[in-house]
């Protein structure tokens, strides 16, 4: 977890979302160089801002040479990327060369087809692939309340049945997230995604679930248990709030270092203008839950 | 499981859906009276062509004096219920008597709460409960292949990898349902219903999952482990194979004796016309993908 001792440019292959330009900027801001890798249809175009390349899924070949020609020594990889469709992947020759390996991995799921990646880049590349988070400790849900607003007593059972429930689920490398309300999970999440997920909650009938009158249930996110946690840490964003806020949720609970939050600071003052609470758990609050 | 010595008139406590009028024609096939007390904002209408009466969700004297005035003996419970608010449940007498009872046993899930209403039929009130398939066994998914088309190997990979899911969430008391796709676990059934989540499968990105055209995934419903299965088993209908075949999805997967289909031979009819398969798994499959 050693920062700002390397100085080469630091290479960023970003998916979509805000993630991948609040790590370039915490690089940036401390004085090393940056080069972004798009992942096509994944990549938000603000990465056009700053030195950049654009890469397909499957072109490994051209992502691998993007990164050394811009000098990269160190890279990290941030931001969701859609599962592609496998019958639709264009591979460059590397990509060609490699794809029965990766549709090898891809059967251990998603967690598998990471560690493949880290291990392509590391050891048949001499990348050094690191977290978001070692460029940037702050990205990091930091431990304890973050919001004027705070859990109450309903909530805490909340929270409670939804660690559990996401856990359970990331036992098995199917999703990250897990809504209760009133005790009751009413939402898991599979390869919909967060968002999704949330636009549901707020399409149950409303006995089932809270209102932006009267506020109830939490969405949990954790990491699953064992995973590569240097490339796919659940995430949480400003979006993340509005669309819980609408769904009538009251709050949102991460594992403190267990999500990657961006500003923590601008993700809390828009849960308090929505009137939600965020919080990140400490791992032994996690732990006690799950007994 | 014997059928046919009871010749009292059965109660059947009607939830939605078709199943509580299968139970009544197959008891009546066998000459035994029938009365019906359908749960409003729940039952079908159709209930009005049996002997019956209505009783909201909270009126539980009446629901009580209805079945014993019909010289019912037995009783069994059919059909899903919709989760009702508990701030708007209206008691009769003898409900706001029981409410307290009810709200802690519903802290203990929907498990907790479906046995406390079975020891309140049977022990307070000298109401033997049965399930609905020891009126007629033939409400039960048989084990096999129920259609002309029959899982393949893919399939076979996710009617496991759906397994595994649904088992997991059952021991939460969270679900029965789970779709997998080519391996992955793509939905996961929580409050909303498997209507809902098989609705929800056909909203995905196409590359996630089957089309009509080219059918893959499988939905999978399980008994919650260790639940009450006279009042509560998984069912499959007519209409959840009609929604599997909008999704996209190659079959349908339970476990024999551990749903209820109804009508065996009417699903299968559906099923091959929309080129699905239904499949009965034995207990010994069952464990064997949880290993």
């Amino acid at each position: 977890m050693e920062t700002g001792k390397e100085t080469g440019t630091l290479g960023i292959i970003a998916g979509g979302g805000p993630l991948p330009l609040a790590v370039a900027d915490a690089a940036l801001s401390m004085g090393r160089a940056v080069f972004i890798v798009g992942l096509e249809d994944n990549a938000d175009q603000g990465i056009a801002a700053y030195p950049h390349g654009w890469a397909r899924i499957g072109a490994i070949g051209k992502c691998l040479s993007l990164l050394k020609n811009a000098g990269c020594t160190e890279v990290t990889m941030v931001g969701p990327v859609k599962r592609p469709d496998l019958r639709k992947i264009v591979p460059d020759a590397l990509g060609f060369k490699l794809l029965p390996r990766f549709v090898k991995l891809l059967a251990q799921g998603d967690d598998g087809l990471l560690r493949g990646v880290v291990d392509l880049l590391e050891k048949e590349h001499g990348l050094k692939v690191i977290a978001p988070h070692e460029v940037a400790r702050d990205l990091l849900a930091p431990e304890g309340v973050l919001t004027r607003r705070t859990p109450g007593t309903d909530d805490q059972g909340d929270i409670r049945a939804a660690v559990r429930a996401a856990h359970a689920i990331g036992l098995l490398d199917i999703g990250q997230g897990a809504v209760a309300c009133r005790g009751v999970v009413i939402a898991l999440e599979a390869i919909e995604g967060t968002d999704m997920m949330l636009d549901r909650v707020g399409s149950l009938a409303p006995r089932l679930r809270g209102t932006v009158e009267a506020r109830a249930g939490v969405l949990v996110k954790l990491p699953k248990p064992g995973q590569e946690r240097r490339v796919d840490l659940p995430a949480i964003g400003v979006q993340t709030v509005e669309r819980a806020a609408a769904a009538g949720l009251a709050g949102i609970a991460v594992e403190a270092g267990g999500a990657l939050v961006g500003d923590a600071e601008v993700l809390a003052r828009r849960a308090n203008a929505l009137g939600l609470f965020v919080v990140g758990l400490s791992h032994e609050q996690v732990e006690a839950m799950l007994k």
